[in-house]
């Protein structure tokens, strides 16, 4: 029996995720002929893309840059007021940067950053794609026609970044964005070192999967993409093995949220995930799945170590370092 | 792009379904031996039991009665705020029957009705489930062991119903309640004959299934219990068939929701569902998608042709009879 | 406790299947578009295909000709020796055609038809597949690149033809070359009315599906080609759903043999199946499985109902009709 | 264009493996509950028992003994001739151990050694499981019902031994057994240190897995079960995970045959393997695909790492030592 508290649902999902790519057109290579997305437009110097399950007319946006790494990330809110409302506990919590033009689709947009310096953005007004020609599907109830080339992933899942103080940044987006926490890992003082959090009864939408093991602000461990199976992520196995991707990990089941993985790198040295999501969480009074940091040494969920990479690399790379 | 409206999310999930059955051990027998439910508790007259992945103390209640059919349909609320909103507005409506003590883990309850006669009623106060000894999980992240006998479904997933006027029914629920539209078919003169609701971003949670040809009301057409992926709606086949259960249709793919489906009717002749779902529904816009009469006339999703009884039988039966 | 007999094991397995076809570039469409197969070279007017797990260079040949139907259909003999001696036993059969100089990777090739008149060839010299460039697998285990354009389908399977007595073509094959009957179907006299026939622990290679209702010779039910999990018979009936190819039933799983399948029309008007095998038959003493007459006409195993297409269509087609 | 030879198909299939146990009872729990096979009968010490998809009567024999091993390995012949043929070309080996009774099943049975000394047997005359009651299945056309207990394992697959010189113990079976070798690792010296041998078109049942390190003859490195896809090997995982079974390497995909694959132990310390087979070898004329060494050193199939204990632990254990 729990305390009845009021959740606030003011952010709808995760709307599009902006990479920074050394080498855009080997980058977008990637995502459209081995995991199977579509380029829909380009604007200034970046591609945008979506998979086909994706309804917005974008979910990622690649653009150039020096080095690999995370641009924006965006998250949809649920209405116009409740745009207003978060743009208002971010305004007060002095992290806002400001109303910008939306592009790709996205109306007005207010950007900020989390307290280890991700930058993000909250909008509302989207367009939603329109398929033509080859792309209309027979069935009416989804975007396009389903994918087949390639891993031909349905739609974009999670981002999860590494942070200095996970504790300060999971309190920001739980207080400020209402975020919830559905799992996390506590070391022995008590202080978080992995938290999940999510907006969606999917279990997570977004993680701070690691103190930072650099110190570094602003890194980026992954970012992930959802298909319909488990078998789906074993071929998108079978499809990188003969494409010549380098595979970090898996696919294997976590033990944190019980999801089925993949890791791979993109051609900049981004990584990868490709994942099923294992359940749904639909308690509104849901309390946090707790992990000691000795129950996190057991590996994944069927004893599964990850290698050191996992553990010690994100984008961009503190020491200018390859991916192993 | 698309207007913003305010949406209500005071209704967190469907929480428990309650089947009247005349042989309450064979109805029993059936959702344990063979779709893999536990059996909680009993109180008074009535079985409780749960699905592996419910995180609720019992999701199903099966009380005896003379004929096959729906008990109380039970929603959890998101907050004890929002139950409260909730029975203000139900008692608004006129509908409303009145608070009860809950059972089975359950607090206190508000009753009501639809208009079409469904009895509903909505929680917030809910326990969890505890397991203990063998039900105890090896991942703490679960409510219980996975189960593995029988079709071993993972969760209670919606009730499909059948009522007088689709419109007035969908009306209430998304005024009074808060659920949703996802999709609905229209007749030619633009009365709904089906719509499918959610509260959920599962694409529904509560259908309208289709106009009741006998003009019975609160009659129930189906529940349905959810498992992980297509493989295990095909396993769930393979149960029946050695089980001796008769299947009324599929495994197939349906047009609208695209949800995967096997239908079978318990031994009290209510019809059950095992299915997996196709998608989620994460634009907080999201707008009805709309099928004409003629659009639903050319089958399900592959061309699959249900037969007679999918479209003429429900519980209580119109007139007494079987189910083929 | 059985009897010993001593089988013969000179046909190793079906080599290659052609088909006619009045519109044979939109019939290669469907093949390389739809199923994923990979066009491999063209000899006179014929194209010849292949599935990426099909050891051999060719596994379909398509032909043109006025009217849909099955050309010749060609085993491959266990060695040279066990050629000479199937070649010495069908010409004492008197239904010898002579030989022929193979193509397409084919060596000598010695024709000749069964009792009902289906053309079929048998050779033992065989060229491999040798890929090159993009269709060279990372695993040098398997003949290419896995494909992943459409259904991406992995191997011909079977053939499976009608004939005006079920009784005489089996007799033939089983004595004259050595094939095994897995199951049958007898009517209540006690004759063959379908019957599957095996070469490989595959449980059929060759089907006479059903006694030719309209008393025709030779005539084609359907050609069918293999994946490797239910999942992926699954995943052609979507890719079929969005290309707009008509699926004529299923996914489903048969009763006889168990195995799990999809029919569909290619554009000329012969039929296509997608298949995953139930199950390998290892015993070498393997006594047929009988099936009454009545027993068959409880449906398939989960009591799918095949529509009239299916039991009175097939190409040649009797009267020049469509396939519904 | 290969030439070509006879080859020798006398030996039909692997029948049944007999497993050493130091804890009969706990070995049989591990079987009966986890994998889900069912005892079928208790003669002598041992206990018997079999798959749902295995055809013969006994597939599987549990022997106390001190320590963990392989007991004798059955082999089941293509006919009474193909016995006679094997025991004369055994018996001219010199390896013969003369015949025995059969047991379970078995008719008369004749035992020998490979050169390794793994003990092996050759019989023809076998009984056929007969279900009755509970057991009989809906389909004639399986043994038995459907298992559903724990992984439900299809039916024995294959056995895994090492050997001191994997070269002899090959060109023995082959041309005494007529063995054929599908896939092989030969040191920089063409010695062979893996092969992989069948006489089923399934790509191997049997292998030299290894030369053994600690130079011990007539070890065991596991026996397998065969599962219809890879979700049911990830299943068999998830069971294993709630039923406290040690996971020692995957579900994961070999680069050797390309199976798919799942290493535990049974609690006596014999390693067991649920597998799913990735491909059928029709030809014939099939030419071993030969891995070097440095091409096996890349890990498996995705680049998974095998566990120490993989390489180095064999059942009796060379040192008494434990699994890991």
């Amino acid at each position: 029996m729990t305390a009845g508290t009021e959740p606030v649902y003011d952010v709808a999902h995760l709307g599009r995720v902006e990479l920074h790519t050394p080498d855009i057109e080997a980058t977008r290579s990637f995502f459209v002929d081995v995991l199977g997305l579509d380029e829909v437009e380009r604007l200034g110097d970046s591609i945008f893309l979506r998979a086909w399950g994706d309804y917005e007319r974008a979910s990622l946006q690649l653009t150039p840059s020096d080095r690999p790494g995370l641009g924006t990330t965006s998250w949809r809110a649920s209405s116009a007021d409740a745009l207003e409302r978060r743009v208002a506990a971010i305004e007060a919590s002095g992290l806002g940067l400001g109303w910008e033009d939306g592009v790709a689709g996205h109306g007005r947009t207010y950007a900020f950053a989390d307290p280890d310096g991700h930058r993000m953005a909250i909008y509302y007004e989207s367009e939603y794609f329109v398929p033509d020609g080859a792309d209309t599907p027979t069935l009416k109830n989804q975007p396009q026609r389903m994918a087949t080339r390639g891993a031909a992933v349905r739609r974009l899942d999670h981002v999860n970044v590494w942070c200095r103080d996970i504790d300060e940044n999971t309190d920001y987006m739980t207080s400020t964005l209402g975020f919830r926490i559905s799992e996390q890992v506590l070391d022995d003082d008590g202080k978080r070192i992995g938290a999940w959090l999510h907006v969606t009864p999917k279990s997570y939408d977004l993680a701070y999967g690691r103190t930072d093991p650099a110190g570094v602000g602003g890194r980026l461990h992954h970012i992930a993409f959802a298909v319909d199976a488990r078998e789906y992520v074993l071929r998108a196995a079978d499809v990188f093995l003969d494409a010549g991707v380098k595979i970090e990990a898996g696919p294997a089941k976590h033990a944190v949220q019980q999801t089925f993985f993949l890791y791979a790198f993109e051609p900049a040295g981004n990584r990868i995930e490709v994942i099923t999501d294992g359940r749904l969480i639909l308690a509104p009074d849901w309390q946090p799945v707790t992990w000691t940091l000795a129950e996190r040494q057991r590996g994944q969920a069927w004893g599964t170590a990850m290698p050191d990479s996992w553990f010690t690399y994100a984008t961009p790379p503190a020491d200018g370092g390859a991916t192993s």
